[in-house]
């Protein structure tokens, strides 16, 4: 397998800590998501995902598989153990709300292109861009927080014992906060669940850090 | 079941268009998201739904499910006819990627409360608020467009010969590019199946236009 991805990328990110709880290697290609102007804007690049986004996962049949959710719901499928959605449906939609909750509601506010559409297109400063990435952010983690902790359904991690797709959701989010300097402190049961998280060494060897295309 | 509701979220046209092909029935409790500053900001939606974003629907046992597509593959898998998802695990993953393109990639960017927070806030101009909605949307489009375009599992809809996941998040989309006078020409599939999709009575009785708390 192959995977398009780039260091900093939470999409990528999650898919990462996935490969890693399967136990699935992967060839990393990275793909500068700002240098350039921006790699994943090659000519290149659009034959591997018309999206212009990472990650893209390239199976070994050569199928192109693209958004990090839908590639880690197609790896549990095709990878069952460890599994990273409950075997109930409603724990299913449980695990996939929480996921949502970051990835429909945080990050794409949040992300790369956004950012620099902000700065260069509509010429905000730097404060009011601080100001935009930390109220998404807190709005996503307070209802996260507030799933977390309404729920008998929390364990050791987001979902009962064992990481889900909502795990692989929150740590990247986690990191990002961290990297613009979002205070977590009110939010316990996340904080709680994001070190128990980084404590495994698959989230560990998935972060941005551990990449070969890390800065 | 109860299905709390505004006729023009997005996200609740998907659940809409979901219960109607199962042929499921739900009360709709709308929560008008402008008016009073948002009805999703009172103290009485917090217990519905901790996110204070709509749809959330309440099913027969009491249990409050969030998150438009997590809710959507809660009813197929807990009433599998007729089937939302395709069942090889590689159309599912396309299912899903499409549905993602939209639901994660464009909507999120687009939603009421960005919207406001852009004029609110950030007072951007009635001009550039629409050309930050027609940005998004077209980027959105084309890799969707492209998708399709580049796929022989496309077929009379967004995947095979009936509606799919993709389809439910690719119809509210479409009604939101009319609102804001994108133009869809160069968007021929999303465009001949955006029409077939409205051809189903599902699809129709699930339209904004068709919702008690329309305007």
């Amino acid at each position: 397998m192959k995977l398009y991805g780039y260091f900093r990328s939470s999409a990528a990110y999650r898919v990462r800590i996935a490969l890693e709880l399967k136990g699935l290697s992967a060839e990393h290609i990275p793909v500068h998501l700002v240098r350039n102007g921006g790699e994943q804007h090659a000519a290149a690049y659009a034959s591997v995902n018309p999206a212009r986004l990472v990650p893209t996962l390239v199976d070994d049949a050569g199928h192109h598989l693209v958004q990090s959710m839908a590639i880690v719901e197609y790896l549990d499928e095709t990878h069952p153990q460890p599994p990273l959605l409950p075997a109930d449906a409603l724990g299913r939609a449980r695990v996939r709300a929480l996921a949502q909750t970051i990835a429909c509601d945080v990050h794409p506010v949040n992300n790369q292109r956004v950012l620099r559409y902000l700065t260069e297109t509509l010429k905000v400063s730097d404060d009011a861009r601080q100001a935009w990435l930390h109220h998404w952010m807190h709005l996503g983690f307070a209802a996260y927080e507030a799933m977390l902790a309404g729920s008998d359904a929390t364990g050791r991690f987001s979902h009962g014992d064992t990481p889900t797709l909502a795990d692989l959701c929150l740590v990247p989010q986690i990191y990002n906060a961290q990297r613009f300097q979002v205070d977590l402190a009110p939010y316990e049961n996340v904080r709680r669940i994001g070190d128990a998280c980084l404590a495994l060494p698959a989230f560990e060897k998935a972060q941005p850090s551990m990449q070969a295309d890390a800065e």
